[in-house]
């Protein structure tokens, strides 16, 4: 429905900019597996390993710090594997991730190298973990920044790619209003796939799937009985920030 | 991006619910003639024909009720028809449209005689005309019903067909976020043409042709510099009450 | 810092639509005597007396109806008179007070008698009190209304006047935001005097004077230290739902 | 409408706010005239040049930064000049523009020194460039600052002016609402001279006089038929994020 | 936390108003035999059957109009008697439910019958069922005319009860937000053979069951690890209209 | 109403944390006290001395910095033992007070060391201050940190108790709305006295006074006429940013 990229050859791009090791495969998996099933080439930008706040069954065992970040380095390198996506890791420090000229820079650098035509990233407000916030803070000044050719820095400028927020763990509290639901169900199982690499978060991975039910339950409900949609229909749930431009309304 | 149609026969329907006769052409002229343009079916059901409200000029020069009546019909007809559409007048009588059982009962007709698979219609709020929020509750009010196998009456029961909500008068007042931009420079000339069969009107059409100029401007904007657009992009823009349904992110 | 009414002759001219007997005079009190006391016109459009929602003393102490409301007639006409406008009664039942075509229609009438350059009125909310945007409801329909030529009935279309919205008595609960913090210290002696006309609710003659203080003292913090204001500057708040119109940012 | 400043003698000044070189003219040119054809002082506080966010054809013509510089300030005095306003510019280098303890400390100087009546700024929000509300921020907390006997530096402490925000580009994606429409008509000229100063941006002179139309005819439609202004009222729309201090309801 | 009704020695009393039979047991179920078990009253005030908008299987199955009432009553009997609560048909006809003041003086005098210390309700909003805001808005009018004297009608007036409002099938496309989460755990089984009566909404069981967890995790992750909750802990959130009375921030 | 904390022997312990010396007498002097008086534990962190922004009087007489310091401490040692406080002192600057890392983990480590069942502070606006807003969120963030078990530091990580935001000076300009009314009223001499003990702010004590009595007239407005409250209830008004967790509707 959108305007098709005009030439084009090289594939789709979809840059994800997240806070923690995590947060790409519980809120975003099924989009990732989405694109990436499409042959599209994704990219996720982990500003941290979620070594201090994310990681309280590591601590309570008695690891150190470096040995933390490893682990989780090494989950969230196997999950992206299984959704198709290539991680990279800015290694920011979290709890509380800060933003920084310098940091904001580097994802400057990998909006030009990446020349994405879809950004994903956490919403607006997360009252419980300010570093989400902050990561939406510095994606969406360097996606401006990224825009400008007086910005100094290697790499083409880029466009303006939609962004998409995805769904935090407290919706309501966040005021998160889910505007776009999408079909995840082919999917569906390379997603359960990718949760399950995340050992230290066993506890996640019914609750993930619970949503998508529920997500999926509302995609139905707002898509009428007669689309022929399957059974089970998951689904996961994004806002847009900035206006959707179409050619069609549908 | 959205669902195809599953076996489809019948091309896409569209209903257009407005409170008065020369809404549909102001607001979403563009969405109907690209409508049109595609093959599809539009039905444009208008509430009233602006007799009191909208026509101050021909009271000014001391017509009479039913006459004011029949010049705003021929004008809406004929701006249809240029367009590509249908029209159906309900009469209903403006300044102040009543929402009425009766008049809702008759949109649930509408809906199930056109099975429509997309919307539009007033948004909630109009601080300077409350014909237009009248006509929203109808109209969404109605689009439930017309889904209840229990609500009586002719015809089949509708799905969940989403709905657009076109740009009022003073969008900054009646709570107005562009969320779709609709690309409509292919039309464009068909708007202006059926914007010109409403002569009492004369001095929309500069305006109307101006606010198209710069929801474009908005569009290449939000959709970046490099797809390729016509220099002079024309375009409208709408809300989603309800979630977008999407098969991909775009 | 309004556009001055071009040729004048005729003195300015304020509508203030309530719906109960005592909402003048706590809510716009200052208002309308600062109007008068300029040679101004304000007419009061009295809804209903307050006969059964705001009138418990009475009712305690056994009065029958329609002696209650002669009381509250008599205590608003002498408020009224005190302030110096007129109050007109349309004894349309409180509790609930019913938004209904024929009670519209005569505000429209009461609209075009008075041609107001200013329109004072409830605000949209008021979780305590349905009658409040009933009476709001109809006081912005019925202004709307009035200004079209096609619709029926006697006297001049009116133009667009300013309306404000005054003060309710849960401010924050109604999501009232003091836009226009009015200086009524002039006037301060006589709002009191009004005040105390209204014998049954003699427990908020302090309520509203410590009310006029406290917005005194916000007006005195927006407006700096060196305006040369008294010492003790009375204040009431109001909401404006439209535009202002202005030569001069001040 | 407002208090006027007691004994007074000097004229009343005005101080505005602005992230880029640019931003004065398109925005706020119109207040500027206005309020400079009355003989009132106005200061403009440039924060940047917009030397890399706004100058995107000078890059493209592979200028230097210095070079860039040195155009958007000649041009920007050339339009302050015809505006009949001085313009200081803070060099403190955007895209982004980052908000400093030092940076604010210069504004704080800048209040004391100009002692506005009134104050222009940009609004809070800004999606499409974080160096806008960067801007404000400051001037907010500046403004602030500058009001309090206990914060060091040169001058006289300020009052509390009235602060105003001018218009965004992308008014409803930004959270603007025109609360104020400014009658420019009678400087109309001067601005749009002061415009055509700014030969990089040719493109906006016709956008912003099609917007200033436009707020023309919410003007008048907010302002009724019989105020008699002129055909064509060009205006410009604020915002007031403090309550506006009134010894009247107009 | 709340003031302790004085001398009393009646129960407390619970009185909920909804739209369709089956809403006080998905959404309020928990909160319902929580108030019995501790022996308190609980009159349910359900206004329709749901009979035209919630019955979808009987009319497919062909069933008629009374038969459907007479089964969703007999469904809605038996899991009110679970809950332990009273259940009292208004049969106001659904779909669309129709404010009226017949039907709201009759919710006075339930009201003014029962006495309740707690109300619960639906929230204002739900763009996807319209007899829900519709049943939202006669339940607090009716609260309001029923604590006044002037109010005609049996028995005596009542005090200002806090209302809740429950949970709507999306909240977040409802501006739900959970602002009371309420531990159920206790009375789970009760409501889950509540739910099990309802046998035309099978599919609705277990989406009510995963609500609840995720609202118990919700609920532990605001209340702190360390108050010794159970393993699984269920919940029910709600919303409060009004401020809460407190003697102790808890 | 909220879970008892299980074991427990150690009092309840409240955490209080406020940008100037003066705040927690003015804003929530009535529950420090009525904490207190139910033998709690009440620690304040003051986080500057309000030494620049809201001494003027001192700096007016020509006082130096250290010396207003110490005036500030002084009186806000004498309001806290009053009411029977423990009163910590950051004297981090203010005007601007800045949020730092360094503040933000000293403020971890109060939570640490209180281990708080309660967290009052300001609310997250204030258009008139932005040193209240710049203590909020260190608050709020420093809350969170004191979770993490990975987060460094002395002392036990802490549970997740809940946030109360007092009232601002200009509620409706701060988008404060009373969600909490707390009933003080068996404490308001102690709180009058410790107002009587700031003697720079004396104009202070009476508007305090009079906004505890219209709390109270609001409180009992809220709470309805049978509760038996005593005639001139004094309340203090509340925000919850997160859910209420509770074992009764009330």
């Amino acid at each position: 429905m959108t305007h098709a990229n005009a030439p084009a050859a090289a594939p789709r791009s979809t840059l994800v900019v997240t806070a923690h090791a995590g947060d790409f495969v519980w809120r975003a998996g099924g989009a990732i597996a989405l694109a990436a099933s499409r042959g599209e080439k994704v990219t996720i930008a982990c500003l941290t390993f979620g070594e201090r706040g994310e990681s309280a069954k590591a601590w309570r065992e008695g690891k150190e710090l470096e040995e933390i970040k490893a682990i989780r380095r090494a989950e969230a390198e196997k999950a992206a594997a299984v959704l198709g996506a290539e991680v990279r890791f800015f290694d920011a420090g979290d709890y509380p991730l800060t933003a920084t000229p310098e940091l904001t820079d580097r994802l400057v650098e990998a909006y030009r190298a990446t020349q994405p035509d879809v950004v994903l990233t956490h919403p607006v407000e997360d009252p419980y973990n300010g570093d989400h916030p902050a990561a939406n803070r510095m994606a969406l000044q360097a996606r401006v920044l990224a825009q400008a050719i007086g910005y100094p820095g290697e790499g083409e400028i880029i466009g303006a790619p939609p962004v998409f927020y995805f769904e935090p763990h407290q919706p309501e509290m966040s005021g998160f209003r889910p505007e776009v639901l999408l079909d995840v169900t082919e999917v569906w199982e390379t997603k359960r796939e990718a949760m399950e690499c995340l050992g230290a978060q066993r506890h996640l991975w019914d609750y993930y799937t619970d949503l998508a039910v529920r997500r999926g339950v509302q995609l139905k409900r707002n898509a009428g009985p007669n689309l022929g949609l399957p059974h089970k229909t998951m689904a996961e749930a994004f806002m847009r920030p900035y206006p959707q431009i179409a050619k069609e309304l549908a």
